[in-house]
């Protein structure tokens, strides 16, 4: 089968590989549509970071590079491997890729994200969604049922957008204030929309601002050049500031802005991967008694965020900004994201 | 009577000014002992800071340099004013030294330390406890017991540690790390031994060691010369690392090393005032799913306190490290402080 495998920074390819083995409690899919992460990008222009290099095989997969990419993926059940009954061959589904150590507890609300050494599938190995087929375990298969397959490509960065709300603690009737329109800043803010919370987003990009306002999951879009963001926060709330902030940027400007901006006692979710230290105005933190809270990926998020989209409080559609083919991935796929970045939302494959 | 006035940075003189009028819903305490607080300090040393420099009076008490300093005091009711009917004259009390606007809602659980202009009797006006007397709001009046006057001096301080203990969320059978153990760190200290928690401290000065172990607050007492913090914490806690963190010392490496050291999922409680921006390892924050979390003196916190004084939880003799009359307040208790900083916990000053 066709899959993009990752060899190293710059070398992508699209080669044929044997199909995988379905193994018992396990279930193959033929994926239907894959999204383009910014994570894959970082793999590409400056990895391996998660994909594990060469000689250091990832402790749980005991896979290296060459390894297949994507982890944004949709597809229909192909085969139910032993023991899975609950599926049914043909049926929607998503999968949260995660590659878990067997030790991890299962339960319910365990934070089975921060388990050591964790990796994700599309990443670290056990195969991925840049590919014709592949065969996850039943636990990490989530049925979508009418969701149509190529939005359903996106619950897997709706759910990042979901647990960092669930981090947040706000809820409906919150003012949150987003710092970045970005992909994940624009699926965290139609879930924050969906959950009833006000939504500011403040981002610099005449694109993003643009689609920010199309797809209606911003109440007010600020521009840092118009004029002094958190100002423009507490004028919109009675003086009181934001309950919650999110920062989407990794910018130093859009963390000090929300520690501004955000009511004392109120919480700032980084829901960004950051390639450097930030720097925090503790007194502010202090004054205001603040929380800042690191959120990562998702834990038993799919299932509500699936509701999400099912109810129709979240439509995926417009976040869908180009559909290609997996041959066209690195040309058309990678160069869109690199170079035309702001105009671009979600890029997804079908393979 | 007799007051120590704060005129400006390195000018702090002893005066007689007259006494403070008794006013309809206040208390005339005659002090006992009034403790120095770090916070003093900064203001002789760097001021002023909570004092309202000449020209910019504070905008609740509408007083400006020069003010009667002391926020950390204990005394007897000598009079009561105009309906307050539930103390009694010859009473002993310690003050919540607030200066907060009326306006600022006063029910149970209100973050009223977190109001705007708020500032603390003792530096923004409205006398304070390096005086002969004071007349105090009933609101901030707290009764003690038969807690001895010079350990109620601390109180203060020690609710400063139990607002902290509050914040973090943590419990009895937690794990804390303690990063620094100046007086906050060690009052700090006693607070979660006494809330049932395990206590480990990490300090470099040799004399704060040894009174973190000698006052028993500590179970474990870590140097980070002696070898990485974070693993010795892991080694402590069978690899899972400190459910908390509490950081007591402004100190960068300090922050760092109790980012590494906290368990995923934990919390960080940032304790100390920083001069400066805190550079943040964001990737540890986002991975761990840590929260960082700003904590501010004290609300609703002093009835607890007061009470883990009372039932024997916690004995405030052993910090107590100097007792000054008023008159040597510079020459003796800030000199000590400046000068012979690690080798004293509390200096109080009996007026």
């Amino acid at each position: 089968m066709k899959a993009a495998r990752y060899y190293a920074r710059h070398d992508i390819r699209i080669e044929d590989i044997p199909e995988p083995i379905l193994l018992p409690g396990t279930v193959a899919i033929d994926v239907a549509w894959c999204g383009i992460c910014g994570t894959d990008l970082h793999e590409y222009l400056d990895g391996p970071i998660f994909v594990p290099a060469p000689g250091h095989p990832n402790p749980i997969s005991h896979e290296e590079a060459p390894v297949t990419l994507g982890h944004e993926f949709s597809g229909t059940v192909a085969a139910l491997g032993e023991g899975v009954t609950d599926l049914t061959v043909g049926e929607s589904v998503v999968v949260e890729p995660y590659i878990i150590s067997p030790e991890v507890p299962t339960g319910e609300g365990d934070a089975y994200q921060l388990s050591h050494d964790m990796n994700f599938i599309g990443l670290g190995g056990r195969g991925g969604g840049l590919s014709e087929k592949v065969v996850v375990e039943r636990r990490w298969v989530h049925p979508v049922g009418d969701i149509p397959l190529d939005q359903a490509a996106l619950i897997e960065p709706l759910s990042v957008g979901h647990h960092a709300f669930v981090r947040s603690g706000a809820g409906a009737g919150d003012v949150a204030l987003i710092g970045g329109a970005g992909p994940i800043g624009l699926l965290l803010a139609a879930v924050l929309k969906a959950e009833g919370l006000t939504v500011i987003i403040s981002e610099l990009s005449e694109a993003r601002k643009d689609r920010a306002r199309s797809t209606g999951v911003a109440d007010h879009v600020l521009d840092p050049r118009d004029g002094d963001v958190a100002e423009a926060v507490r004028a919109l709330t009675d003086g009181r500031g934001a309950d919650v902030g999110f920062e989407c940027s990794s910018v130093n400007a859009v963390l000090d802005t929300l520690l501004d901006a955000v009511r004392p006692a109120g919480v700032i979710v980084n829901v960004s991967i950051w390639g450097h230290p930030a720097s925090v105005d503790m007194q502010k933190l202090v004054l205001k008694e603040l929380d800042l809270r690191g959120t990562i990926a998702y834990a038993n998020d799919h299932p509500a965020t699936i509701a999400l989209v099912q109810q129709g409080k979240v439509d995926l559609a417009p976040f869908i900004t180009g559909r290609i083919a997996l041959d066209d991935l690195v040309d058309q796929g990678f160069d869109q994201l690199i170079n035309h970045n702001e105009s671009q939302v979600k890029i997804i494959v079908h393979p």
